[in-house]
């Protein structure tokens, strides 16, 4: 499968994200997709072995980067398609974090693939809510809502 | 100043964090402080050049992170010193995020260092809520809130 990742579409310098951006060499790189019926995005991520906050157990911070990055280019990818349009059409549209929210469940285990499913919760104006779960082994661990807003033009004008 | 942060009390296998052990040789190591009248806490964290979002600007996962970390030191230590005890006491007391809230006020830059200020807002039974903001060049930048959870002393016992 070849198709491109959420992340792929972003102007070069919004591919600068050590969360998700192609051009970080030192970064996690996590891409984002739609589900076949395009009615939740999907992320995975394995950690690396030095993630951990005890030992078996992965660092909440690195939960909540992954979700945090996952639920913006879900943002971005709910965005076009709510203009009805292309990720590789203009104007770009890219979406910054206003707040993230995570719950942590229970602990997540370090030597798995982590899946992400994201859902658009609302879309308002410029505003666009996204839920996350983050499952290990089909458990939920974590749960997050990320309230993205539409980056000011100017700023993307300046970036690209 | 020799002081020791409250990260250098964790038992060996709590100081594997990435975000905060002084153990993990790939993570960030932060250390947190009382400051003089242990009314806040305090820690600095300079980020990478790396840890980009776009160009120039801070990726939200470092300061949630950071933020998620700078709180459950914070809380370990307000948890000793509730019982009156030092960090340096057995039993050893860690706590566990449950919840972490982050409003992201303005863009953080990443040339400069960034501080965060932590203060307990709740103490009752096992839970402690600490807010903490991140600021750069003066001017608060993120606000976040965290509930933290005491470790069972099953969890700390396996560990120590």
């Amino acid at each position: 499968m070849n198709k491109k990742a959420f992340q792929d579409y972003y102007p070069t310098d919004f591919g600068q994200c050590y969360g998700c951006g192609p051009f970080n060499d030192h970064g996690m790189k996590i891409k984002s997709f739609w589900t076949e019926d395009e009615e939740e995005s999907y992320c995975y991520f394995t950690p690396k072995p030095y993630h951990t906050a005890v030992p078996g157990i992965v660092y909440g911070g690195l939960i909540a980067s992954i979700i945090d990055c996952h639920a913006t280019a879900t943002a971005a990818a709910a965005g076009y398609r709510a203009e009805g349009r292309g990720m590789d059409t203009d104007p770009p549209l890219r979406y910054v974090t206003a707040s993230l929210h995570v719950n942590y469940l229970k602990p997540t285990p370090i030597d798995t693939k982590l899946k992400l499913i994201g859902k658009v919760k609302e879309i308002k104006g410029r505003k666009i809510i996204i839920t996350i779960t983050l499952s290990a082994n089909e458990e939920i661990c974590a749960r997050g809502e990320v309230v993205t807003v539409q980056m000011p033009d100017s700023m993307i004008t300046k970036n690209k």
